[in-house]
This record gives structure tokens, C-alpha cells and sequence, in this order.
């Protein structure tokens, strides 16, 4: 075709209207305190680096072979660690990469999905690219899971975020479980930062057939830049979703780090329980401040800022967003919604680096 | 839900339906020689593997941090590389990741998709997934391109493996600008061969905007274990695919050892003059004997095997290929298409391998 074509009058409709989700930004260089996208602030085992280098072993000749396309030794690590079958887990690239397979084997244009409002804006995204109606059960200010809501929403499937995001409220397994009684269709339930929560929800596998559950190697693993994530459920649901999978999601090194990471679960519990102990005391500094957050099941708090006139609401949430900005503090603002727009998303760091967004937000206090 | 649910009635009709992509087999351990994928003989550069333990420093601590969300650096790399600017590319987690993204950005319930046949299997996998009609344009045996019947298929997105695949043979780049010509859709161009062609397709972006051109690091890098690929085009067609794509859709290890291969461009062009020279070879064998080869662009040969009675056909095939995998000499045996089914897929390995190789053909040949 010659000059003038227009390649984009050949893209789907609903693709060219498409808005792409947007990540939290990726900062490269300089003396950032990275604060936005809920990465873990500890490196990851050694042991994965260990296996990583084992991998690369031979001159690196094992790079040229194609990976395991199933991930089955993986698989079966994840299965043993949840007390599950092999063949009720799949792997994917990212919990992302998870997310997309359940919107494109079960949502549609005449399956919607549903979703918490405030949650993980990429559900929406990927409806969208699904052309898939997104139904939305609404969150108040008590951030308080509605089951009964879940349940007469009419979604063929539904992303419930537990812990939710970016709340950071968890939900006790049997409000969770009231909800999987309540809904009729498959009810995902988005386990990201379950390794910082009291409880999870695996057990409601073995009683409820319309459960998945989706796990990511990001946050409690230390593992964002390797893309693992993982899904839960029955071997039918599991099928269904390799049959969409790309087959060969996973590359070998992102394997053989994720096996490795879960071997060493002594080294992650102290990393976790670290994560635990700035979070009490973080959650103490917000009350002496007399600033309200939601109590946290997660590795980041959701906090509403005031100004030293005692003032919260949007205009006080973007300023100290700002003023961390120029401090090289990133934290999370979310201005589109109003149960977030008084909020700021802070991510649990080391205690050097909650020092640091401490003096910012002292310095910020000074002057408003 | 409680038991006697069925949570395939809830999964999209046409996923319920749908059968997937079936990859060569992947042997773990044993003495196999493997020549039925079409990976590299060769380990990747050495470069590659310093470039991967250098983003391993640190104690690993790059891992826990997200990886960059467009592989800029990489991006820039290609496009350096290829002549182009960066927004004319994308890179993906492998190639089937972008042919993916092409495929939900440009077909659909009402929009089809072309393929010639036969070619690469996936896309049909692909298109079913998206719900797609997946128009066929038949190869003869003479496996000549013909662009007139591409042009008047009606598809919205074709589909051409250049140099094809599992035949070998390369189209010349007039052929392939006959055939952007006569399409009005958008013209995907498979190069995943074309390091080892005569000649590629690049230039064409020039001159028409509804070409793509998909690419490879899993054969000519020796890097399928890393799953790189990526794609070629306006920045338009880039802009939309990115739509698409997950956010973090390749990974730090991935982007730091593709972009190291690409700096090595010495190292790759040794190992692709070595392979030339195993095809040369094979090719002269295969004359010797007697058995029908198509020449072959690419890294494998498409050969129709004859016994010691001069028959050919697909027993005789089949034959080979059972033999073969007695000896732990894998191939690839395509029985469904009768252009297919009276040959063997040979991949070219080393000359070591290929005498492992040849010597197995000769074993079957004194019973056979």
C-alpha cells in the first residue's frame, strides 16, 4: 500500500479507542527513594541469583534450547508449597500475563467482568481489550467487602484485589468466602499481597469450584524485574487457561529464579517479617500525626495526608505529592477517583529509606 | 459454588472449543540431538552471559525493582540496528508474543485473518483465540509465492513466514513487495529466518505503511531460552500494539541479554557462516541421495526422504522419523498436510550433530 494509508482504520474499533494502562513510573538512575510501585526493598535470596548463574552454566548453552513450555518443575514446587496438585497451577509472565488468560478465556462481549472499585486499574485495561462490559461494585469509605454486592452483580467473572490495592485492606477468608458462595461465576481472587496479610484464601479451593487464585513473585519475592506470577485453581480451570497461554510465557531464567526463590522460604520470612515490623511502625507515625490510614494487610499504606492547619482532601494530597517529587521521594497518587484522591499509596521501605519520605514529609509540613 | 459446578460453562464458547498450539517436544536430560525446533547449535555470545550476571550485581538487587516498562534500550538498539527510528519498534516476550498483539489489534469476529498454508501453525491457534476467521492461501508444490492471491484474499491482517517455514524457502524481496502491494491489509512478514536468507523485507517499511515485520532472537542469537522477539513498523502500527501489550511484558534479564547480543555482531555473524556451511553440506547430501530438498533460506532443511527402494511418501517418512527417535535423534514430522506429510523438518545442527545425525538416516536405510 502507498503513502496516505491509514493503518489504524484497520485496527479493531474498540482497540483504537483503547486508553492503555498506565504503571507506576519506572525512575532510572539517580538517588530516587522508590516509593510507587510496592517492590519489595530487600534483594532477593540468594539462592536465586545462585540459580541463575547455575542457568547460565556450559558457556550459557542451555539460553539456545527452548524452556520447559509448562514450567513443570516450577509447577510442581508451587503445588507442593500450597499443598495443591501440580496440575492446579499455571505460571505466567507477571501475574499480568495470569490476568490477561482469565479475561480472555472467560470474559467477552456478552461475558462481563466485574471488579471492587478502587482496585487494579489494569482490569478495566483488560476488558477493554477483551471488549468485555466491566461491571463495578463500589467500595465506601469503610473499604468493607460487600459479598452480597459481588454476588447479584451479574459479571461471568470477577477480580476481587485481597488484600486490596491500593487500599491495602485485607478481608478475613470468610468474608472471602461469603463472596465465592454468593457469586455464580469464576471469582478471581487477586492474591498479590497475600504474603503480608494474617490470612489468604487457598483453603476455599477444595469447597468452591468458581475460585482462582492469582500470586505474584513481585512483592513478597523480590522478584518484579524476573515477571512470575501464578494462577490457583481446579485442573479444568487450569486447562482452559494453557490452552490460551503463549506457549513458551515463561524464559528459563525466570524459571529457574522463582523455583529457587521458593526453596528458601526461611530467608523470606525474615525479609516479610522485616516488611511487617516498619509497617507497625509506620502506622504509629501516622497516628502520632493524627492522619488517618487504612490499616494494612500489605507491604504499602494508603494514607490520607493533613497539613499543618489539621486540612485533608485533594489539594493537600497532590501538594505533598509534589513536594516528595522534588525531594526524590516517589510515592502513588491516584487523583481520578474520590475515595483516592485525599490519598497517597506509600510503599513499605527499608527504615533508611521511610527516614528519608519522614524528613520530606516533615519538611513539606513546615511550609503548608 | 459448591461441587457438581462446571467452570467450563462459564469460559468463552470458542475457548471451550479451541485447541491448542502444540510445540516441538523439549527432551529434558539424555543424549538426545535435537533438531526439531530450529534453535541454534551455537551458545549465545559471550557477551550475552556477562551482560546477564552484570544485571545479577549488587547482591541482585535490580531484581526487585520493576523492569523498564518499553525496553527503551533495547528498542533503541533495534532500531539503530535496522536503520529506523525507536517508535517504529516494539519488543516482545518472544515472537509469538507479538504476533499475539498483532492479532488483537487487527482481527476479530469481523475482522479475518490470512495465512498461507502451509506455514506457521500458531496463527491459526492465535486467530481462534481471537475469534477470528483464518483465510488460507494454499501453497502448490512448488512453494512459489504468490502475491495476487494474497492481495484478493479479503483478510484484514496476512500473515507470511518469510523465508517460510516448515519449508525453508526464501522469497525474494520483489516478491514480498509484490504481495504489500496487492494487500490492502496489514501484511505481517514473519522474518523469524531471515538472518539466514539472502535478503530481508526491511527496506519496505519505507515505502508501505501496512507492513509489519516480526522478528526473532530464538534462532539467529541463540536465545530461545530467553524469549525475545519483536516487531518492525510505523509508528503508528507500534503506538496501537503497545495498547495492547502488558505493561512489564519482558523482563530485566531478557532486555539486558538481547541487548547484548545485538552489540556482538561478530560473534553472530561467525555462527550464522557456520550454519551456512552445515546447510551447504546437507544440502549436497541430500542431492547425493537422491531425496528432494527444497534449498533452504533459513537454519533447517524441509527434506522428503526416500528408502532404499527409491519410495517416498508419507510412511516413508514416518518410517525415518521413528527410526530416528530410536536414536534419540529428534526431528519434525508434520503428518496432517499432504505437502507435508512426506517430509521431515531437519534443523541444522553441528557437523557432529549432523553426522549423529547421518549416520542414524544410514542405519534405517540397510533395513528400510
Amino acid at each position: 500500500m502507498s503513502k496516505g494509508y491509514n493503518p489504524l482504520s484497520r485496527a479493531n474499533p474498540h482497540i483504537r479507542r483503547l486508553h492503555a494502562y498506565v504503571p507506576g513510573q519506572q525512575p532510572s538512575g539517580g538517588d530516587w527513594v522508590k516509593l510507587n510501585t510496592n517492590e519489595n526493598p530487600y534483594p532477593p535470596s540468594p539462592k536465586v541469583l545462585e540459580a541463575i548463574r547455575g542457568e547460565l552454566d556450559g558457556e550459557g548453552t542451555r539460553l539456545r534450547l527452548y524452556p520447559n513450555p509448562l514450567s513443570i518443575p516450577l509447577r510442581q514446587a508451587l503445588a507442593a508449597h500450597h499443598g495443591l496438585k501440580p496440575d492446579q497451577v499455571l505460571a505466567g509472565n507477571g501475574a499480568d500475563d495470569v490476568l490477561n488468560l482469565l479475561m480472555r478465556a472467560f470474559a467477552g462481549p456478552e461475558r462481563a467482568a466485574g471488579m471492587t472499585v478502587p482496585s487494579y486499574s489494569l482490569y478495566e485495561v483488560l476488558a477493554e481489550v477483551q471488549q468485555a462490559k466491566m461491571i463495578e461494585v463500589a467500595f465506601d469509605r469503610s473499604m468493607k467487602l460487600d459479598p452480597k454486592a459481588i454476588g447479584d452483580c451479574g459479571a461471568n467473572i470477577f477480580f476481587l484485589t485481597s488484600p486490596n490495592a491500593p487500599t491495602g485492606v485485607g478481608f478475613t477468608r470468610k468474608e472471602v468466602e461469603a463472596a465465592a458462595s454468593a457469586f455464580e461465576g469464576i471469582l478471581v481472587i487477586d492474591e498479590t499481597y497475600a504474603p503480608f496479610a494474617g490470612e489468604d484464601a487457598v483453603a476455599l479451593l477444595a469447597r468452591h469450584p468458581n475460585v482462582v487464585i492469582v500470586r505474584s513473585f513481585s512483592k513478597a519475592f523480590s522478584l518484579a524485574g524476573l515477571r512470575v506470577g501464578y494462577a490457583l485453581a481446579s485442573a479444568e480451570i487450569i486447562e482452559v487457561l494453557d490452552r490460551v497461554r503463549e506457549s513458551y510465557n515463561l524464559d528459563r531464567l525466570a524459571q529457574a529464579g522463582a523455583l529457587a526463590a521458593l526453596g528458601d522460604g526461611a530467608y523470606y520470612r525474615q525479609v516479610t517479617a522485616d516488611i511487617l515490623t516498619v509497617r507497625s511502625q509506620m502506622a504509629e507515625w501516622y497516628a502520632f500525626k493524627g492522619w488517618f490510614c487504612y490499616a494494612s494487610a500489605t507491604n504499602f499504606h494508603f494514607v490520607e495526608p493533613r497539613n499543618s492547619a489539621g486540612q485533608s482532601g485533594p489539594q493537600v494530597a497532590e501538594s505533598l505529592y509534589n513536594a516528595l517529587c522534588a525531594r526524590r521521594v516517589l510515592v502513588r497518587y491516584f487523583p481520578k477517583h474520590p475515595l483516592t484522591q485525599s490519598f497517597l499509596r506509600v510503599t513499605l521501605g527499608t527504615e533508611k529509606e521511610m527516614q528519608r519520605y519522614r524528613d520530606a514529609v516533615d519538611s513539606w509540613l513546615k511550609i503548608n
